[in-house]
């Protein structure tokens, strides 16, 4: 029996919380792993996040995010490029398990993924040595396919983890169940995953019906259609033990609740339909 | 160069007109090609609908349209397939090329999306016979993977074809760019397609950035972020060289929109950007 790790992504208490207030609340519930938004680390400043991480013995199951690669100019592809260094930096600040990548979309008004693909690739090759010298890992993560026009254009798993293997060292997936769960291809992809030793974070929440926004109408785990105990079990016999992060994004319900109160119906649906 | 045929989903038209005003409209722009929805043809009798379509000349480029399979009983699945092959006879009466199938979701209360997709492997099985039998092709429709829990656990085109070849002669896809445009693996899975000689219809509209409704906000042809150009480039390679037929649902404006202003758009951008 696997002894399970719960963390919270604190884009889940967003809409009552920054960084400080979070990590409070997460240690009123005895959670004690988190996964910050850079905003939000900004807003306290990286060294105060760093000593509160520190301080308090936190887990930081990852960074988000780095990513959005595609521009439409060289320079705008290269500022996206710097960002990400600094990303990395302010990762090993925290002593992050990783850097989570949203990659990017279409830019400007282009139409060609298959080129916001390539400029997906060529951003990455371009960060990864200095990801490789600070120890920090990137996590590709695979965005549902209804985000690949202004988000993400890697849209499944197989995608992300060809990217992996085409990039090579210090690269691996983060795996979100809202974005991958309806993936045919679902099972076979994760037991890839686990043969490459690519699985570095694995984020739960789930898919309401309806669903009422393409963004920021996420369910918490249980009131949706997620098979979320399925998916872990497919994930740990791909050889991953690691913690189950809660990320959520709500705003017209979860984002309008006291933190506390998201955080007691986290810890209670962790422990009940995880 | 191929003499390209325009098709029109009367879904487009849905807002201001049912099916002989539709019908009417069609020609008013030279458009000699629909794809009629059920509750249309219901509305004003099959026969009458059969009439109309014989009296001028139509080619009925599809009946949308069968499938939503999966049921939480053997009873609500049987209503299924009986409701299906009642489609069938209707697709006979208009000459369609094809029955268009949205297969359905998870059923009731379920999580298990392994389980609704063999119910609907299931169910075109158990109907497929009559469809044979009746010389009316089965176009499997591959939905977006934001409709996996609700209107279809079929959400690749290589998903449909591996079902294709699972259920043999007389099941084909058909191939909206809406629900593909995203997929990594399209051009392959459009040329594998081709190879199985199973591509019985091509949809087109666009993908609006952004998009703010999950079904009732599509774009018209231009108005959005597919490569509609190189998505036909793709299926002409393949060796379909049938008609496009266009499916806008778009409740907040088209919709809103007088039948010939709509129908006027779609023939000009029809020249313009596909």
């Amino acid at each position: 029996m696997t002894s399970r790790v719960l963390s919270i992504n604190l884009a889940t208490t967003r809409g009552s919380w920054g960084f400080a207030e979070a990590v409070e609340g997460c240690l009123r519930h005895g959670i004690t792993a988190i996964s910050p938004w850079r905003d939000q680390v900004e807003a306290i400043g990286l060294a105060e996040a760093a000593r509160i991480v520190t301080a308090n013995g936190l887990r930081v199951t990852g960074l988000c995010r780095g990513g959005m690669f595609p521009a439409d100019s060289a320079a705008g592809r290269q500022r996206a490029i710097d960002d990400n260094r600094r990303a990395i930096d302010e990762a090993a600040a925290l002593h992050a398990d990783c850097l989570v990548l949203v990659v990017g979309g279409l830019p400007g008004a282009s139409r060609d993924i298959s080129g916001a693909r390539q400029m997906v690739a060529d951003g990455i090759a371009a960060m990864l040595p200095h990801a490789r010298a600070s120890g920090v890992p990137i996590a590709i993560e695979p965005l549902h396919p209804m985000y690949a026009a202004d988000r993400s254009c890697v849209n499944t798993l197989d995608q992300a983890l060809d990217l992996c293997a085409a990039l090579g060292e210090g690269v691996g997936v983060a795996i979100d169940v809202y974005h991958v769960w309806w993936d045919p291809g679902l099972a076979a992809a994760i037991a890839r995953a686990g043969r490459m030793q690519a699985i570095l974070a694995h984020h739960i929440c789930d898919w309401l019906v309806p669903t009422r926004d393409l963004l920021l109408d996420r369910g918490m785990m249980g009131d949706g259609v997620i098979d979320l105990r399925g998916i872990r079990a497919m994930i740990e016999a791909a050889g991953y033990a690691g913690p189950e992060e809660v990320e959520i994004f709500s705003r017209d319900h979860w984002w309008t609740l006291p933190g506390d109160e998201v955080l007691r119906t986290v810890v209670r649906r962790f422990a009940s339909v995880c």
